[in-house]
């Protein structure tokens, strides 16, 4: 088969640089381009990290800086908590010898814009930070919605496993990180799919996996390791969990295999007020009643379920050199 | 084991009329009042229908008269699509002998602050319907919180089953009835269980078991099949199901065999602006982060998955006569 073209948008993030590395390894991605955005840190934080990955993974592979806030609101906490003061696990890649790959003199979202002129129908945007850029995109060239291939993002919750967030009770980090765009988002006219908490915290690498994967495959397996030692720390102590929820690894596995995700159809909105503020909510295709605030927005992908297992052995192969 | 002392608060409504023949028939409770609200009708058509159904089913027992409106918006329109023009399914209860229970003097929620000072401890109270009359009675006398000993709510959605609402994406139809009075009665501090559409659309009463209840059940038999043929006419164009979701009777059923039920706690808040309003959203107990506008809030227990097959035979053999 040919390759897909991939953008990566991205706040790194431990999970985020686990995808990274998913992404470069497996042969089937070409990736075209790394675009950061706030989130998991500050953009100085994540665009550094994002230049670190890049170098180190996919030298040569562009990377822009993209958006430092969300469109109309303050940027949030970065989540020290989560992904370490320097948002990879306090690995400190800042002490390393790399410089990081030069860094593009587009912002983000005209990255993004040109790469998909420049290929018309041919380009994936994976997505899996606060959807600022992709607004911004959409902003300055709306035409750009139906030259993309598909866009498949992590983020937002559908309430099948049983929650509708992660930062709150009604919403999941990278659609609060920016509600106001994700609704224009997954409101556009691109064929979305959204890659959320009713699968990602289904896909569970436990400790010992991700030792089998240190032990077995080289640079790439010690790295994997050490980024998600602190990451494993937080799963531990918030959600007793021996292992991690794999969130970004997701959205490129579905951009792999979406065999192994169950989708359902149906227009989504976020919520931009309100408690449940950056809440996602689908109208099923199967719904018969009229709903005004959803009818008139095209269909996206809700992943519903995941096969976990070929999920996790798909990453383990992609490290692992045996697929 | 003693009865449970019930007040049914109710907006019949077809599968109203299912679940108070339920409770008439079970042995296990004592029916001490039956209180009508708007909602699947007007509230002069609920009242008919509470009156006509009490005077036929439990003889005796008081009805009083309950909101005509929610508590700060228009009343919605009856839907007779499902429920058909007089609220029962058109099965005419104007046109039958009966002339239905005499009136209790009082409106509903100061029969319901009267009734419940009375025994205090004891009295468990069933609502189906739109929860203005219970806000009313908090409202009057919001001690009573104290002094009953259980609230079951048929009502709301949280995506277990995929979906959070049946009238809209985000609302079910008795919280969107009056979801500011929804907001007030699942924030007092008494004891609720919300058995929502998690769990009532997983459980179906399909045309065969209806058959075999009206065959096998005498009057009532005849009597809930005969009311459900419109209601089941609205399931199968509607939903596609050769049968009907039970709604209000799993209410009744969480009370008499709650081990039927699993159940999640944590405080539920219900939007009330915006287009998700009505929509119930809970913060799981197991949830660590603050969320300050749950957590002031008393847990609630939510009904997250049911014994279909056990809670169908319990029925089925309360109206057989056959427990
Ligand atoms: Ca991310
Ligand atoms: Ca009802």
């Amino acid at each position: 088969m040919s390759q897909h073209k991939v953008i990566y948008d991205t706040d790194p993030g431990v999970d985020d640089a686990m995808a990274l590395v998913f992404q470069a390894l497996h042969p089937d991605i070409a990736l075209l381009g790394v675009t950061s955005v706030f989130g998991n840190g500050t953009i100085e934080t994540t665009t550094r990290n994002a230049r670190y990955l890049a170098a180190k993974f996919a030298p040569g592979t562009p990377v822009a800086c993209g958006a430092a806030a969300p469109l109309r609101r303050a940027a949030p906490e970065p989540l020290a908590s989560i992904h370490g003061d320097d948002g990879l696990g306090n690995i400190r890649p800042d002490t390393h010898a790399q410089t990081g790959s030069a860094l593009d003199p587009r912002p983000a979202h005209r990255f993004i814009i040109e790469t998909v002129r420049a290929q018309p129908g041919e380009v994936t945007l994976i997505a899996v930070g606060p959807l600022t850029n992709l607004a911004l995109a959409l902003a300055e060239d709306p035409r750009i919605a139906t030259l993309v291939k598909q866009v498949v993002i992590m983020g937002g919750a559908f309430g099948t496993d049983g929650f509708l967030g992660n930062v709150t009770p009604a919403a999941e980090a990278n659609i609060l990180g920016d509600p106001d765009a994700a609704d224009v988002v997954l409101g556009a006219a691109w064929p979305v799919t959204i890659v959320g908490l009713d699968v990602t915290q289904n896909t569970i690498m436990s400790t010992a996996y991700l030792a089998s994967i240190r032990d077995r495959a080289g640079d790439a397996g010690r790295f994997v390791w050490d980024v998600s030692r602190h990451y494993e720390d937080f799963h531990r102590k918030s959600a007793q969990l021996a292992g991690i929820y794999v969130h970004d690894s997701s959205a490129v596995a579905y951009v792999l295999a979406p065999h192994l995700y169950t989708t359902r159809s149906g227009p989504v909105r976020v919520l931009t007020d309100g408690i449940a503020t950056g809440m996602t909510i689908q109208k099923p295709a199967t719904m018969p009643e009229p709903a005004p605030d959803w009818d008139s927005r095209p269909a996206c992908k809700v992943c519903i379920r995941v096969d976990a297992p070929a999920m996790l052995s798909l990453y383990e192969k992609t490290l692992c050199g045996t697929l």
